[in-house]
């Protein structure tokens, strides 16, 4: 007898029958004598409909009220679910955020989780009832419903594995697994038995959809037993483990290839090279809750210098607005900004212990005339930044270079 | 400076614009200098929506899971009217019934408000902020969310006014007060200035669809200061106060005309004449949780007797089954239903001053030949059972005969 922790996703909430679908993959865990606690995502849409209501109303996303309105929805399906269970025989208790209750800081619409009451929760194990738990939100210190952002569902899981010590942590979602690339871009692309904790952190980050980075870095600090599974077909899905001693790290060199269509660039041209030039460009942006992903400072010219960085599309309006104020300030040359990129990279511990995988992936992108605008890399990614008409190509190029296909 | 407590239905509440209007209301009493607690229904559709999701799933409306589903509606739009008034910079501070918190019994769908808790309400008000609840929703002893049936945010109001001593509470609807007859069936219907409490519990409990009946007794029983107002329309709206002494009761003798096409009738032919045999009947069906509202027993003849008796229709299938049981361990001829039937009844709380209202109700139907098929009295108000056909004109010739048009 284990204690599973099981998690679905919104396309798996997506209807009436589907939900009866998550029931049936419930109770498979009940009926192999485990325990079992499912969170539980809002209906495919809902959490967007909501939004958007909050939206009009002339709501932001960080609002008490937003959080109040959006978190609804995993309401309605904690609800469904658990009477889906109990027309199957099996009761359940559906609880919300402030129920079970999961304790968060205040920053509304991107709250952190800082404790969980496992109180509730072990209450209705222990009556033998399956304990469906709405995700994605929490409450603060003043009792009002905060949410965790986008894909927060997933920490919500991971959380509570990781509160109720559990022996697994399944999160089912509408792949089989964690791939070596995008299968809707590459055919060839296959399913990873492992992936390593360092590895879903950057590939979360990168632009691979699977888990909400901070759920991997919950799982990660706590140690839990992480699988990514099909809500919709069997099979063993993909373990996000430790790197082990035993691991052959011969045989590996790079495990997936994502691409990233979602950020924009922009440069300022012509400032005075002189320290704290930097400083002030992104203070400014940072005080305005953008966040910066790459940045690239050119080779000073007479004493001028270019510097080139990446934000969120989202964000490209009000980024582009606050460095045209510094640039007048710094009596830069202009700014210029262009959001037809794409963010390529390759990933994989195995890059520790080889060399030349740079090399390899800039020789393979320039074998296509694919000019790389920024390049950034850390010690199990390589990240370049393209034209975004190349981000298909690209991926599908790097993916066959470096042996990912299905053996 | 007074405290008023507002609440706004789902028509008010139906959609953005809609709740921007409402914003301006509360403003309005705002303006005025006075502290404002706003209780508001869910958007115009929506409890029908998620109580549609929860019964398609095989949820029941007593459902632990269900009331957690529709009880989301509240949560919205209480998020919404929040910022709507943010937007036109007034401080909202948006409750859900937990937060608030209102305690209630553990029925499920019906509950009973048990106690309020008033420390957030005035914390809000003392900071100068309008506190926005969400309606319907209440919490059980176990931290389960509860509902408090159809109309249920109208006992909300009530509720919170009386826990804060509100000097006000005025319920926002569609109309703009309470009429003499519905104005779609009787145009010259007008609107009384005034409805005693007495006579809005009849009205109410008559198909009168203006105040949860429960929201009425509650008032009364709290003395609460209710008036009913139209959201979209000026004017001084309807007053339910207690009969004064100064009151001339002379001068009235029906207030109201109401029909109610939601009832079916069940008869059940020639069953002995013996005590106990009604008891029987209706225990069986009082278990079954099925109000029964008028009753009548034929003079016996030759031992046998007839017994007729209504229920709601969405009761009158499982009505007929449990009286198609009894009748057969009686050994009654038959039972038989009619679901085309309408109450038509007149209300007043002048009718214990004045003689002859039924005689006058009589002999205005006879005149038309509306046969009448039940008739139930109390002291203010007279029901008759008639064909559905003609419920519309029994209204109106009723209307006019007590002379309740607009003066």
């Amino acid at each position: 007898m284990a204690l599973i922790v099981q998690k679905f996703g919104g396309t798996s909430m997506g209807s009436i029958d589907r939900i009866k679908q998550v029931a049936g993959r419930v109770i498979k865990e009940k009926q192999n004598n485990n325990d079992v606690v499912v969170v539980v995502s809002a209906m495919n849409g809902e959490t967007n409909r909501l939004l958007d209501l909050a939206t009009k109303m002339g709501g932001k996303y960080d609002d008490i009220e937003t959080d109040m309105i959006i978190s609804s929805g995993e309401q309605v399906s904690s609800g469904l679910l658990s009477i889906a269970l109990r027309n199957e025989g099996y009761d359940a208790v559906p609880l919300l955020g402030h129920q079970v209750k999961i304790t968060t800081d205040e920053s509304h619409g991107k709250a952190r989780i800082s404790a969980i009451d496992d109180h509730n929760i072990r209450t209705g194990l222990k009556s033998g009832k399956i304990v469906v738990i709405a995700g994605f939100q929490g409450i603060d210190s003043k009792g009002f419903i905060t949410t965790l952002g986008r894909g927060g569902s997933d920490t919500t899981a991971v959380a509570v594995a990781a509160a109720i010590k559990a022996d697994r942590c399944d999160i089912y979602t509408d792949v089989d697994g964690v791939y070596t690339a995008d299968p809707q871009v590459v055919p060839d692309a296959g399913r990873l038995d492992v992936v390593y904790f360092d590895e879903m952190i950057e590939m979360s980050s990168l632009g691979a959809k699977v888990l909400q980075i901070r759920s991997v870095e919950f799982a990660m600090k706590y140690k839990v037993n992480l699988f990514v599974k099909s809500t919709f077909a069997e099979g063993p899905g993909t373990q996000i483990k430790f790197l082990g001693d035993e691991e052959n790290m011969e045989e590996l060199q790079v495990s997936s290839v994502a691409y990233d269509k979602t950020e924009a660039k922009i440069s300022i041209r012509g400032i005075p090279d002189k320290p704290g030039i930097a400083a002030k460009i992104f203070s400014k942006i940072s005080d305005a809750n953008i966040v910066v992903d790459m940045i690239i400072q050119n080779i000073s010219v007479h004493g001028l210098t270019d510097l080139t960085f990446t934000v969120s599309k989202k964000d490209l309006k009000n980024a582009i607005d606050i460095t045209n104020g510094v640039a007048k300030e710094l009596n830069a040359e202009e700014v210029i900004s262009d959001d037809k990129i794409a963010k390529i990279s390759v990933i994989g511990v195995g890059m520790r212990n080889h060399y030349g995988t740079a090399s390899t992936m800039f020789s393979v992108l320039s074998k296509e005339n694919i000019n790389i605008m920024m390049i950034s890399t850390s010690e199990i990614k390589i990240s370049c930044i393209i034209d975004a008409k190349y981000a298909e190509l690209a991926t599908r190029i790097l993916h066959e270079a470096f042996n990912l296909g299905k053996k």
